[in-house]
């Protein structure tokens, strides 16, 4: 792609030369001549990438190629997936193990993937290596399922998701009743698991089947690596759960929320719409949880998080003042 | 199974017709006609179960079919089993690599399983596709392994245990010992791990064997997903540990035990029998944490932890009446 | 081995038979004749080992043979290595999938293995059942990796390093962008990965390729299980990191780190040479921890975090005192 028609796709001002040739993105300190990078910071990087994406507002006496953007990072992201597409796997490995009444319509299936009886796996999936689908899965258009993961019977996954190496959708719930002997009986785990369309899940996640009804994540969920989703949790559109965060059973996370890394939410709680949850936080049992930012142990909005931080931080002073109280009025 | 027959398995009292035919098991909410739920909790729900497992308390003037209960959730527990049977697998994969040095009795093996000489495999095992068991691994009668799940070579599995998908069992513990040039170098990790009888064990865990003597979990217990148990580390029977949870090395955890999710435990603790340790708390090492309720970094009676909680909370007011102190003294 | 080449190799001094046939290393505890053992504590230990090794400091009259050196641990492992040396695989698995542009020297390919074109598999390699490498991998000499393992395109691993069941390389960083009807557009995830020489990883773990540059893993440095490495995240040389442990995006983990279990590192951190961060704590974005022993979350020196800890434990004595001297002003 030429500058020319890059600015041109993205509606954007060009500054400078319209007839580089542009083979692909990097980083402002990584790019290499031929490379186009991005900006939202100050005016002074230096780079050898040959055209740079930077704000509106840039001052455009730079030796380099502009192309201007509202959104400099969103225009790079959207220019990206052109100049690097994900390149589609074709063809059907001949140590696939596809059960007799699977409907498999996939544009690839990598080595000794096995698909189990009534599975229906739309066109332009591609389930990579070692990939696991048991009895009467369902997988939407064009999904990718990267090796080793495993699909338990029944699941349901949408369209355009992409699901990372060692992830696990539809194992057991963790749901136990103490017997009169004190022994622990597997209270039944035999609901379903629903992954909407355009989700994206990391590597070695795990997200278990509803015990009666179903878990379900929402369209547009995007789901970092180690993640834990237990039984019957509900997960609207749009949220992020970054890394190792883990939501108890039959949580409810509203749309647009967002889960930082390490996070706990226990059960029954309901995140509300638009809610931020902070890095390491946990949130307790049957709490309802509004829009906001929330940080802590258990979470607390972050205003009285940050001014409880610094209170704490302060008592050594606080005891020294008491202390010093003493003395005068014993005086 | 007709109503009459639910309550003559379950010793219970039937109040309602004793010949609805009932097809499978489901919560009030979703329940349809056909199946049995249970409720716990306040007489007035509106389900369209055919027939509600209830508390013997329970006013038997409801529109639906009752089956009174000590412990309604127990009984549903129980009566669920048999409508809805684990479905056994039989048959071994043509693509499976059964070494011949091997003793296996497996009444499954799935496809690209792998099994190492020496292993001993009992009746009535399930190995699900792309299970690998290195070798010299012993596992009990009925075990269930769930698919890409990873024994290393002399693990002992009991009886009537079922592991689910991803899981890790007999990789080196975490040990180092640094030498004259301050490299790292490995302790000897040549334990084992012994796995008693009716454990089960989530997705994507990771159990190590013992540096030099065993990792054994105790029979009867229950573990969640994404749970990392260290080497040596000593599990007594009928413990639970929910999802994310971590014990390091050499720690002891007696006899029903309750972990929830999120948990640290360092190495060298011991937790006595029948603790409980709430979600994302932590026990530091060397610790001894006796019977009872425990939460927070590190851990503390529940009591305590929730009076220090409320102190915190009321941190402000406390620095405000000092400040208000002060000014008084000084007048 | 005899004792006295044990001896001999340790060049260490032997009190007692030289004579004895060592077959093997065990705890005191669970040492039987023939073993050897060490001991860095007391005297007065009780053991069935045929030898110990022991401080150089330790009292001689003791009924076994004993074998001081400086430092009785970093010997006991030196020999340990050589008594129980790592038992080689060799052969090719005629189920392994290598494609025909892979340039493969592996001394090992298990069960099922899949090769893609480009990869480079160095010799003394070991690839164990089920491990999935993708296009263009490079692999160094002696390195083993254990089954089910995914290694995706283009990921660099050098020489003699051990990465544990179930672990997935390079797989995409959790990178979003948020488009104009608050979709999230995956920023480009297209860099790479890099484990140097002698890095150990254990099961389960998940370490992202880079989004534009790399992610990379200095030599030497060992990880536990479950750990989440994100993209474009620098650690250095040495590195010691514990299990269920997670790194942000981009953060710094300079030489000689210790990073203790279930730690949180957020994004763009700087951890400097030497720190030591205990369990369970968390560094927020954009810090930088310097040299020490750092705790708590957020984290704090050591020695403050410890002051404060017994600051809130003393809070309710606060209270109180606070209380008192409010009645003693109204007096």
């Amino acid at each position: 792609m030429k500058t020319k028609d890059i600015a041109e796709f993205l509606s954007a001002e060009l500054v400078g030369d319209p007839g580089i040739e542009i083979v692909g993105v990097a980083s402002l300190d990584g790019a290499e001549p031929g490379e186009l990078s991005f900006s939202s910071g100050p005016a002074d990087f230096v780079t050898n990438a040959s055209a740079v994406i930077v704000p509106n507002s840039f001052d455009s006496s730079v030796h380099v190629t502009l192309i201007k953007a509202a959104n400099p990072k969103l225009a790079f992201t959207r220019i990206s997936s052109l100049l690097h597409p994900y390149k589609s796997l074709k063809g059907w490995s001949e140590t696939a193990d596809v059960a007799a009444k699977a409907n498999v319509a996939a544009s690839f299936i990598g080595t000794n993937v096995s698909i189990g009886d009534g599975a229906q796996i739309t066109e332009g999936c591609e389930l990579h290596a070692g990939v696991r689908i048991g009895l009467n899965v369902s997988i939407g258009k064009g999904t990718i399922i990267y090796p080793n993961c495993v699909i338990y019977d029944g699941a349901k996954i949408g369209s355009n998701c992409v699901i990372h190496a060692g992830t696990v959708i539809g194992s057991d719930g963790f749901g136990y009743v103490k017997d009169d002997k004190g022994e622990h009986l597997q209270f039944p785990q035999i609901g379903s698991v629903v992954i909407e369309d355009n989700v994206e899940i990391g590597a070695n996640c795990c997200i278990d089947r509803g015990s009666l009804g179903e878990t379900r994540i929402g369209g547009g969920t995007k789901i970092d690596n180690l993640v834990h989703i237990a039984h019957n949790v509900q997960i609207g559109k749009r949220v992020l759960i970054a890394g190792q965060s883990g939501i108890a059973g039959s949580s409810v996370i509203e749309d647009d929320v967002v889960i930082a890394g390490q996070v706990g939410i226990s059960d029954h709680v309901t995140i509300k719409a638009g809610a931020i949850i902070g890095a390491k936080s946990a949130v307790f049992p049957n709490k309802i949880v509004r829009s906001g930012f929330w940080s802590g142990i258990p979470v607390q909005r972050i205003e009285e998080y940050t001014k409880q931080t610094v209170l704490v931080r302060n008592l050594k002073k606080l005891q020294d003042d008491v202390a010093e109280l003493k003395r005068s009025i014993k005086e």
